[in-house]
């Protein structure tokens, strides 16, 4: 965000934001399809590797690409949906988890070390949970719009990628909610166990959505109202800080099934708003899957992960590491004195 | 291999070997879910890290598992059966890429960087192809018992994980031929294009491997005398090299389709023989994922690569030291004063 800005209070501010993004630096990508040809491998060898790191320089907008600066950011929000007995744990657990984030003892502290990236951590108002959205909207116009602007500030200058992660007890029936409400469908199509309800609550946690769907219905043509009825502050933040980095000239990987969702409402406003993101892991949460597709999204990892926490797309950073130390580091056939191809 | 141990010069004297070969540890299985229980997360959400964790306790008989020292291998083996036009590249390409490698220039170079291992690569016998499996046997049973001690010689005491990979112009022809004859089916169900053969040349290589194990049809239930009439010396060395890990306790990964297609030999000859092994890498080439299912494989990663030289095996690394670095690391419910499930 450029420190002139004024902090976003309406959607129409948002709606104004779109005209200036971006889009791909197709000479970038050029250049880095040019050296990926006379590397010392058959053509489309390293397969998704060279892939990624022609993404890297459409959004990064620069040959070569570049990752020394990698940020993992977690959003951390409650919900007034959690009362509805919809997850396995207590809501206290937001914020105990938000302090062993900043005891450094969670799992994506051991991998922001792995990859040598910084973390930030938000805590977004734990103490005043959404309202139940069975009820009413989550959040008003202004308060989501509010959550969008705090998402924006999770971008600085000099990042090179920006892993975006969530934590907030009931947050996958929010994030279920929202991709029923953008794509369609039953709620059981959307609704998994989360961190680990089954049977009656499953069905509950079902019941929640649905009711939570229809009462919102009026709103389906309008993504982001929907992202206000049926998120959260912190798929609000995650989606503020999508259109940041795409400002930003910066590349997202975003976490699994509840980051996914507050990504598909801007989505649903336009679909290239989201082209500078990949999916880091295909969670195990199993409408996860369904949302990629919806999205055309095919995620780089897929280890039956569903802890959020930014944990998926942190691991896909070694990835990309891997994919530029190719790119980079390799011989030319001309440079190793290797024969090409039917050579 | 122990330093006692004369070089193995006959298959009896491998089959000599398979009762000393050490099963899993399960005190350490045991030791390594305990602690995964009481990480601050919800049971099983680290997925296949979880199990990873478990599997290298299991074959390393120690917890906590240990990945200081990672080490990849390459062979690279010559085939008579490359001048039969069954590769994209000459014959030579072989040679010039093992002075790659010794350069630092391949791909597997710079992955070896990333994961911070060593990398050995072994020559073996470039100058001399082996026989055109059409023709005749590609090894006799001395040439592929010297070749697999040889990849014996590749463990060595206090390595952590052994990442086994190959080069050789015209390898996924004999890696085919060997799946094919040791798991049925048509020579068309185990052929690919390995380094970008296409059309004509696609089905010269099916008529090529069809041949090939139509010829060696007496061996059909001898899985090292088929290593020996249809292999190479990288794939029969691959072979040894996953027993003598087995029996200095050390987990391996193989890389893609001829890498497991060598490994297929042993696990036809006692299918445990290869439970301390995962695949690291789905390849691109389509019939490994038919292989790995015949072995009960599930890749780590799934990245369209079909590269070889162990570069998938060296990705999975990374995979396996995030999942280290989490068990490790992390607090337990008790030491964050996290509340627990339905807590």
């Amino acid at each position: 965000m450029s420190e002139t800005r004024q902090p976003v209070a309406s959607f129409a501010e948002i709606h104004a934001l779109l005209p200036e993004l971006p889009g791909p630096d197709r000479a970038a990508v050029a250049a880095a399809a040019s050296r990926e040809g006379q590397l010392t491998k058959p053509p489309g060898a390293l397969g998704r590797l060279e892939e990624l790191t022609q993404w890297l320089c459409a959004w990064q907008g620069q040959h070569p690409p570049r990752l020394a600066r990698p940020r993992v950011v977690v959003f951390a929000g409650n919900h007034g949906v959690a009362a509805r007995g919809v997850s396995a744990y207590p809501a206290a657990v937001t914020a105990q988890m938000v302090q062993n984030f900043i005891a450094g003892g969670a799992a994506i502290n051991q991998l922001c070390t792995q990859i040598d990236a910084d973390l930030r951590v938000y805590e977004m108002n734990l103490d005043e949970p959404t309202q139940d959205f069975t009820q009413g909207p989550a959040m008003g116009e202004q308060e989501c719009a509010h959550a969008m602007a705090y998402g924006m500030m999770a971008v600085e200058p000099g990042l090179d990628v920006l892993c975006l992660g969530e934590m907030g007890i009931a947050n996958t029936t929010s994030g279920a909610a929202l991709a029923h409400a953008l794509h369609g469908g039953t709620a059981a199509d959307w609704v998994g166990p989360g961190t680990g309800v089954a049977g009656e609550a499953i069905q509950r946690k079902i019941a929640v959505v649905a009711e939570g769907v229809e009462r919102h219905r009026a709103l389906r043509n309008d993504p982001l109202a929907l992202l206000a009825a049926l998120g959260g502050r912190e798929l609000a933040a995650i989606a503020g800080a999508v259109l940041a980095a795409r400002l930003a000239r910066l590349p997202v990987l975003l976490d699994g099934y509840t980051c996914t969702a507050a990504a598909a409402a801007l989505h649903k406003l336009r679909p290239d708003l989201i082209d500078h993101c990949q999916v880091g892991h295909l969670s195990a949460e199993p409408a996860h899957a369904r949302l990629c597709a919806a999205l055309g999204k095919r995620p780089v990892l897929d280890l039956d992960m569903r802890l959020g926490e930014g944990t998926g797309a942190a691991l896909a950073v070694q990835v990309l590491k891997a994919a530029i130390a190719c790119h980079g580091g390799m011989a030319t056939f001309a440079e190793a004195g290797v024969s090409g191809k039917d050579g």
